[in-house]
């Protein structure tokens, strides 16, 4: 098995990039020459103030050089990739803190046991040299029922106690009472991780395998596999699973809560879930420690803030909270990777506002009752979104071809509109308010592109189908109907789109204006046979329009799936009207 | 092929939790009931000023919702994913603000068909109910050499937009000027992305397939495969090709960039690339702007600004600026997802600070040559390099069912500082002198618990070889360096540590102190077989201390690699020194 692919220049020198790149980007850090660390560019403002040191492994970003600056951190450390950083590094940064005339400096050490053997070293080292050094081991991990004699791991509740830590040194106390008040705060975190997929060292093949729609429960942060292996459950349920573990009282690390606590809570990234997916799984977060827990949730962090390379799967963290140490979490910092966080509190609020009224086109109830005219009509309808359904999955994979694979599900939003209507609507038996109804029906459930075309077209084709609805009058609605949708959508037949069959149809459908009565199912059967065809040439067009003109065109040689629902819409509304093929 | 699984509750639901966890998350925002729709949860503020709109597909979060704020978005309107909204959404939006009592509303729209028509329809018909609506498309993609009708697409460009016209309004410019002023800028904005593996739509397959090692050039950020596939090059490589294509003359659309303009860089990651690699890119593309262009980087955001799902992949974004654009890009805001920025420049600042001074152990010089001893020495130490360096990938795959699979590589670390210490120092002919430089070279160029162990173990063990070196003395040092390695690591033999190893050959090698003479061999030999039988008998230990404690211990049935990499090494020792199996 090779190593995956990564953006990197060499396994052997992304450590050293990523913190030059980290201290590059930003103006309030500086890299100590010939060291893995990053501090803050002025370190003026520490002068007789504790300093804060802390680190380990890399592959943790933005942990830990993100979090230096003003009101958290004055210096971070950082090893190779998921390796302790040598003591030499530590006991660098902190005599380089140290001639800068810090009073004193606190570690900040995450529980594994490189790292508490090379911090230790170091302080060890630094102390022989005088230097006031004490350190504040984080151990927030949740997962085991039962630790061994190693403890609970440090996750991502260390970067919460380097936001108290920071607030406190900020503030100017003297390193014993901060060591005594963090230690004390550092007791309320609790933490625990989830992953569908595992990562990578640089270099090296995934640490552990995982077969697709399987999660691992309580992993740590260095790649290595979890308690549990379980299948991916929906987000709710996974949150809740992972809840009820971190505060279970039958287990040695749980993190006890009872109702009406004050907590925060730190949605984490671990590297590769969507954005989308942290927002979600954030909502469930929520949810549960207000709603099914009864606790109040002050604040909430969610993004990365403490990786494991590009795991794809996130962690929790809850810390319990006075207000006291709210306010060591609200106060400021210049620590980059600290997220642009609100100092109101979120307990209790009502996050939901009324819209301004308005009136919906489709909810306008017809003055007359259906006619023949309307049975017709609702036939054609009923015909059409069948079929539609029918080419659901076809569509899509035509649309996977050269856009975002969805157009058989944007076509199968407007059918269920317009099925939903049709069960609790009479059709009137104007043609014209009908159009009316369905171009609001499709502008508020179909969506996207497509949606917003077929209503331009129902909207700018009913003022012709308000008094008479003779095959004439339908013949100039459907024209002005597809000149809207030429002028608002930029688009001309020939440049692959539903024009390409909708256009050679009405050019068709024109000769309704002279057709001999009894002669208009055949002109209609030639429209249906010239929006096919139509469709069918797009194949050979290079889209010069809607999304798939930003695909090369030698890539696409499928018909335009926007095309071929509109040739399927036709189809379905001759054979409603009785004709064969 | 199944669509990949995803930590949602159902594809359907996805769009409206995510919003509703994003407004549940932050203080400063607001869900419009039944719309797609959040929205600064205070609007008094906005009263008499112009608001800003915008929104667009969903699936690029923290897009739109994240820049709702004070300083940036009056509300952002979400469609499905990677859909438009509906008209009707955005409307409500509008007409909310509108009730609300500002002055206008400025839609800031990507420039995508569906974004274009959608909002464009919404915007008639507010124009229609008489509320000053004006709309700037931005379309800041460079990927296309010759743009099709359709135009440039809009990229993460819009988030800068989104902040200048925000601190523009909250100025309490005009809507005409804030139109003019903005379009303005929006014209020095590129944007390039670049994938090395594609994203999938909840619920469906991923919209192309990407071959390991190939990347795509120049895409969107709806799924859509790019201009161009290649094979992934290194982050400076790539960097260079994406910004000589969004700068290159020949291009319609490359952004013009002279030596000496002042920018503003924007490194997003498109959802699942480490933050190890954004912040390797972040520095290649620093250095390409500043070192090979002559460009003043005057500030660098780098992070998930604009995301396509779980893309793995990114996109840079370089703005040009002027000192007034810049102090709008500076303003204050509270919208969430805003990093939190110095404003001080970056541009010419040197970002190296030099470190407090000492000195090395694996420094000091011998004060002697080299007598018989140190050539006995040489070769022991040549012969246990070589030893360790043929087990690398055997140890590496031994961690990798415990631990972070490095096990190998740390060890090799070791093994090229001695390495090299070897090829440029005499061996000093006191072994304490020796150890003490082992030590000094292990502690700062191993890392890594394995390098805080044996560093203990060679510091404690050289004192006790300073004076004599018999082989009663060597039986001491051993003893005392296992002794301090127990001390500080936390185990103790039986843990399935190194010293299941280590702890028995020592107890055999206690019989040095009383060996008769020429029977050294003897003990060590066995020692030797301890040590072995030792690494073996881990294969049946539960790890209790160190990195493999945090696994189930059914999981891992190989023996520990530190165990193996001593008994490695106590063998390597046997054969230099004239033994046979």
């Amino acid at each position: 098995m090779e190593p995956p692919r990564k953006l990197l220049n060499a396994a052997g020198r992304c450590v050293d990039e990523a913190l030059s790149g980290t201290a590059a980007a930003n103006a309030g850090l500086a890299l100590l020459r010939g060291h893995r660390v990053v501090l803050r560019s002025d370190l003026r403002p520490l002068r007789g103030r504790v300093a804060l040191l802390s680190g380990g492994g890399s592959g943790h970003e933005p942990a830990h050089a993100g979090y230096v600056g003003a009101g958290m951190l004055s210096a971070a450390v950082a090893g190779s990739v998921f390796a302790s950083p040598p003591p030499a590094t530590v006991l660098a940064a902190v005599l380089t803190l140290w001639q800068a005339g810090v009073s004193g400096v606190l570690f900040i050490v995450k529980n594994y046991t490189g790292d508490r053997l090379n911090f230790g070293l170091a302080l060890e080292q630094a102390r022989a040299q005088g230097v006031p050094v004490a350190m504040v081991i984080v151990a927030d991990d949740c997962a085991f029922a039962q630790p061994s004699k190693a403890g609970r791991r440090g996750l991502c509740g260390t970067v919460l106690v380097h936001k108290l830590a920071g607030a406190l040194a900020e503030e100017g106390h003297p390193l014993g009472e901060i060591v005594t008040r963090v230690t004390k705060m550092a007791e309320g975190i609790g933490t625990l991780g989830v992953c569908l997929a595992p990562c990578s060292v640089p270099g090296c093949v995934p640490s552990f395998e995982l077969p697709p729609g399987d999660m691992e429960l309580g992993l740590g942060i260095h790649g290595e596999p979890g308690i549990k292996r379980l299948k991916v459950g929906s987000a709710d349920e996974v949150v809740e699973m992972m809840i009820h573990h971190m505060t279970d009282p039958s287990s040695q690390s749980h993190l006890p809560l009872t109702s009406g606590d004050m907590v925060v809570l730190c949605a984490n990234n671990l590297g590769a879930l969507s954005c989308l997916e942290m927002a979600v799984v954030t909502r469930a977060a929520i949810n549960c420690l207000a709603e099914g827990r009864g606790l109040q949730v002050a604040r909430v962090m969610s993004g990365s803030f403490m990786t494991s390379l590009e795991m794809t799967g996130m962690s929790l963290t809850v810390m319990r909270v006075d207000q006291e140490t709210l306010q060591l979490f609200d106060a400021k910092t210049m620590a980059p990777a600290w997220p642009n966080l609100s100092s109101v509190g979120l307990s209790g609020r009502n996050y939901i506002v009324e819209p301004a009224e308005r009136t919906s086109a489709a909810d306008i109830a017809p003055n007359e009752e259906a006619g023949p005219l309307g049975a017709v009509m609702r036939k054609v309808l009923e015909t059409v979104c069948a079929s539609l359904l029918s080419l659901q999955e076809e569509l899509n994979a035509l649309d996977r071809a050269s856009g975002d694979g969805d157009c058989g599900n944007t076509h199968a939003l407007a059918v269920r509109a317009i099925q939903e209507w049709l069960s609790s609507h009479k059709v009137p038996s104007c043609p014209g308010q009908l159009l009316l109804a369905l171009a609001g029906l499709v502008q508020e459930r179909m969506g996207g592109s497509s949606g917003a075309l077929y209503s331009l077209f129902l909207t700018a084709a009913a003022p012709l189908l308000r008094g008479c609805s003779d095959p004439a009058a339908w013949a100039n609605a459907v024209h002005a109907g597809t000149e809207a949708m030429k002028r608002y959508g930029g688009a001309d037949p020939g440049d692959r789109t539903m024009l390409d069959a909708l256009w050679p149809a009405v050019e068709e459908l024109i000769k309704l204006q002279s057709a001999p009565a009894g002669g208009e199912m055949a002109v209609l059967q030639t429209a249906v046979q010239k929006a096919e065809s139509g469709a069918e040439s797009t194949r050979h067009l290079t889209a010069r329009a809607g999304r798939a003109s930003y695909i090369a065109s030698e890539r696409v040689t499928l018909p335009d799936p926007g095309a071929v629902a509109v040739a399927a819409i036709f189809r379905a509304v001759f054979v409603a009207l009785g004709g064969t093929k």
